[in-house]
């Protein structure tokens, strides 16, 4: 978030209350309320705004309106050593995310790789969190899901893939995870609301409007560009297309093209979201000791690496720690839309507001 | 290849004679021969000129300095279910991929999934091949390998990691695979070649000079750019990354920026180079009918979406299986460089010369 941008910041500890209050006033069981926890302060906590507690006031619309069921009923379904199967049973995203990553961790530990799929879920924040999970217990995890459409295919001005992210983490011991989280459009969505609003122009080439002609102004675009851009974004539409294939065609759910919008109008009927875990024990390939060995100097030699106008050359997920250890001493900052939100969600549910400090 | 660069053509069977010949009078045994036989005439035929036919110069000038062997002793260890870990014994990467991808769907075949990390290889030409190979086994197919540095980190002018290319394959029953093949740079650095012999300038933000400055003259073009160029480079920067932690890190291989050079000048030192292969069984997650409508309904309405200009939208693959049909009809062009380099092979190891026809 832009320093100009942040009206006030909250404590971690006041701000897993309240989301946990907010989510069981509308019938979320303990389970899904600590897994949205956990996965919006984690995103809000390593700068990922647009993934953090930005989406409280969504879940709840989807609570309140049935679209997601807050007392879910999940079914694991095991079908092979490394393979299992999660009906997410229209709960939130988060609940399954966790419980299909941790499943994923069980069989990791077995038989060296586990893979899980996930379908009737619905979205599930920062697929970081996923693959972070994996790491945190010295596995590779990979976290994948698919979205409604909104990024162009390749050589068309229509949009039909969602912004599909990958994330992949790897475990270093005592340090913080490498850690990738990305979208496989040329921008993340976020990107363009926060040019629009202060009126900046967009690079060429990464956003479309309605037509699917490429825009640079952000209050103009309506759809984005495939990683790559008009050139070379067959890249970005085919990694999409993997995630695609990996969390709606394997998870027996629609694919991106006929997905319903997440942000509405209709909040009643279930989405019916995918997402794809997998996770591989680096143990189970390599000596513990060696595979640490090699990954501390590859990331140690990336980071010694000369960058422009000296500034520190960054490892994937080194911001997101620098950004954690940050609002963990100062707090966890919310623009003013945030604030507002979170103050009218207070009043509507009866819950005691946020503490805001400066 | 572009029209006008092509300078005869020859038949695929005696493509696959010539270089078949070729590698046994400078070593290689039966089984290398015959994997690079069947990597290189794929791409060929399908169009991926940068990792066809013409590599053949390149790997006799390996097999004849010595840093690849001709006849190496794979050692491949199943550690779990799962996993499996192979030793390719220096030889050409191209025997490695293809017993690698072959006990990854052995693997898939009995626990879901089977992931295969190989050490001690080489060059093993397009990963498309090893994705493919499991596609037609009815299994998705991911296929990895690491290369020497020669793409910018993200806010960096120092080269680090290598073109890393992530292929992934999908079965679609009676039809050709949905097939993904790509660098993670923002080009390849073929077309930067292509472009340099034509002289026409090249698009911004995607190539850079020995300093690591941004350039569109294809001539002084020393480095590329990870995908995403200046702007976004951090995904393809972290695409790599999650590539070479797969293929170098877990097999106990130098990461990119330690990585010997591909073309040289030293052609007696083995390179390490490493590669990363996971195969999953669709049928371990869905009933094999359901998976094959999905994906069947998924790609037809990708083709079926409004392309710019009203040409057609297509899927990943569908340029390449195009570009086969018409190349085993009219035979495999060469251009002057590659016609050359065929001839002076055919005098030096005195071996029939191709059949070159219009």
């Amino acid at each position: 978030m832009h320093r100009d941008d942040i009206c006030c910041r909250v404590d971690e500890a006041d701000l897993r209350r309240f989301i946990g209050q907010s989510l069981a006033r509308c019938g979320a069981d303990t389970p899904t309320s600590d897994a949205v926890v956990r996965a919006l302060v984690t995103a809000s906590l390593m700068g990922v705004d647009s993934h953090g507690l930005r989406l409280l006031p969504h879940y709840i619309k989807e609570l309140q309106g049935g679209r997601v069921c807050g007392a879910p009923q999940l079914r694991m379904e095991q079908r092979l050593p490394a393979v299992a199967v999660l009906d997410a049973g229209h709960g939130l995203g988060h609940l399954a995310g966790y419980r299909a990553v941790e499943k994923a961790v069980e069989m990791a530990r077995q038989v060296g790789v586990g893979a899980v799929s996930v379908g009737n879920s619905s979205h599930f924040g920062a697929a970081g969190c996923y693959a972070m999970t994996a790491a945190e217990q010295g596995m590779l995890g990979l976290a994948l899901c698919n979205s409604d459409p909104f990024v162009l295919l390749h050589g068309s001005r229509q949009a039909f893939h969602g912004t599909n992210p990958i994330a992949f983490a790897a475990p270093v011991d005592g340090e913080d995870p490498w850690l990738l989280d990305m979208a496989t459009s040329a921008v993340p969505w976020n990107r363009v609301q926060q040019y629009s609003a202060i009126g900046r122009e967009l690079p060429a080439d990464i956003a479309a409007t309605e037509d699917g002609i490429t825009t640079t102004h952000a209050a103009d675009v309506r759809a984005l560009l495939p990683l790559g851009g008009a050139g070379f974004g067959f890249k970005g539409a085919g990694l999409a297309g993997m995630v695609e294939i990996l969390c709606s065609t394997l998870a027996n759910m629609m694919h991106g093209f006929h997905l319903l919008p997440m942000t509405g109008p209709d909040m009643s009927t279930p989405r019916g979201v995918g997402h794809f875990f997998l996770v591989m024990n680096p143990e189970a390939f390599i000596e513990r000791d060696t595979f640490q060995q090699r990954i501390k100097a590859y990331r140690d030699d990336l980071r010694a690496m000369r960058g422009v106008d000296d500034r520190p050359v960054m490892a994937p997920g080194d911001r997101e720690w620098q950004c954690r250890e940050q609002r963990r001493r100062k707090g966890i900052p919310l623009d003013h839309a945030q604030r507002d939100a979170y103050r009218e969600l207070s009043l509507q549910l009866d819950i005691p507001s946020l503490a805001e400090h400066a």
